[in-house]
């Protein structure tokens, strides 16, 4: 495995296995990694001949009140982890090397990035799909990888794939989770003891929401306001709770196969967010 | 020469002369071709090997009360021209194929954008900075060929290539002129005699701003304020009329080798930009 901090080096490290015919992947990250982000990478690794993963806690993301200082950050540890799932490249670049001072240019999708996260946290997604493009055209690998738990975000940058004709293709993995059910997340780190004993109370929610669309309710109002009461119940400040369209975000009111149900909840400073689909 | 609508045919025959080694290149045209569009295939047939041309007419770009509707179009003439020019693929797309109904995203280099032409067109650049983007990940161009006339569209796109990290390289093509030294511009179609008489005044003071540095003269405030004054005499309406530095395009006071003289003038509807560099 090479660690570089250079756009100029991934370049040549990718190069030379493009030229030699190799299958490029990516997989972005912030670092400080968990089971979620080596589930990525182990995709990547099925699916690719040379995995390049990014670690860089983007700034351009994070509102001006938001966690960028305190984001959690363990390089060591993150290689480490790296090693061992088998990743090839790691590409760590310094905020100057991605932002010089007179860098002015953003990518935004619009509409998507108002709705959901994007009411609450207003240039979160611009800055997303900011860096996503950028890392794409330094990269330029065949497939890049995205976890499904940051559910629009993945639509976002689908989109933006389409919308740009950018030549990647986007793969999803699977929402990873601890024992009890929260979705695995570096923000968990944030959850005092109690908020972190509460939060699971997302997921079964989710679930919850999934068996009674099972067993044949439809309507969305009363799915979301049982599920939305219950999350209170356990301390949980609701941001949103919704069913959606999977590809345009936008609200139903009656579930179908496919409908997305996302909340976002606050446990104390902590905003968690997951989703399931029907 | 080939004609072709879709993104998928132009990316077929791209692809295949990208795979026999040849340097392709693309020159982004709204049509109606004149003597300055045929300069930058020019350069572009010198440069490559394989000549991609576009003509489109991007609506993103045009304002609301702009003249998108009105915008001249001649496609035989332009197809004409092309031939004689020895392009090798023209790419003629239709609205759906550039703009889908759900296509949400857009690319924007702020700062650059917002002053000189975008103060009285303020999505103007961030439409071409799209399209050009969209244009770039279709045609996958080594080179990308643009016209001085238009200096500050070029500057934005180079900056929107160096911050996205696109590989294409951007060159630039002098401004072509009549004989009497209009700048060519499909626009100057909408000039009334009298009107078209008068324009080339733009030039006639840009000549002699420079005649003026080159004696020594480093006030920009004394050089523009004259140059404005014999502007209105011919009945142009002025919209800006500043000395910048190239690279930033903010305003300087003391004129200095390679700043910019740039001009945005209104003939009765008619808005016409030129420029000079020192």
């Amino acid at each position: 495995m090479r660690t570089v901090n250079t756009i100029t080096a991934v370049r040549r490290l990718v190069e030379f296995q493009r030229d030699k015919g190799k299958v490029i992947s990516l997989v972005p990250t912030m670092g400080y990694l968990h089971q979620g982000h080596l589930s990525l990478v182990s995709i990547a690794r099925r699916r690719s001949d040379y995995v390049v993963v990014s670690l860089y806690v983007n700034p351009t993301q994070f509102g001006p009140h938001e966690d960028l200082a305190q984001y959690p950050r363990d390089l060591d540890r993150d290689l480490e982890l790296l090693r061992h799932a088998e990743t090839d490249l790691v590409f760590h670049p310094s905020d100057h090397e991605m932002y010089p001072l007179d860098h002015h240019t953003v990518v935004r999708v619009t509409m998507l990035s108002q709705v959901l996260c994007g009411r609450s946290r207003p240039h979160h997604f611009e800055g997303v799909t900011t860096i996503v493009m950028k890392l794409l055209n330094i990269v330029e690998p065949d497939i890049a990888v995205f976890g499904e738990k940051d559910f629009q975000q993945a639509v976002i940058i689908k989109r933006m794939v389409r919308d740009l004709h950018c030549r990647v293709k986007i793969l999803t993995g699977k929402t990873i989770r601890e024992k009890d059910g929260l979705a695995m997340s570096s923000r968990n780190t944030y959850l005092s003891p109690g908020e972190r004993k509460n939060a699971p109370i997302l997921y079964q929610m989710l679930q919850w929401a999934k068996k009674r669309f099972a067993a044949g309710m439809r309507s969305s109002d009363r799915v979301l306001t049982t599920m939305a009461k219950k999350i209170q119940a356990k301390g949980g400040l609701i941001d949103y709770a919704v069913a959606v369209d999977p590809d345009t975000l936008q609200r139903v009111t009656i579930l179908k196969k496919g409908t997305l149900i996302a909340l976002a909840v606050n446990f104390g400073k902590t905003r968690l967010i997951d989703n399931i689909t029907l």
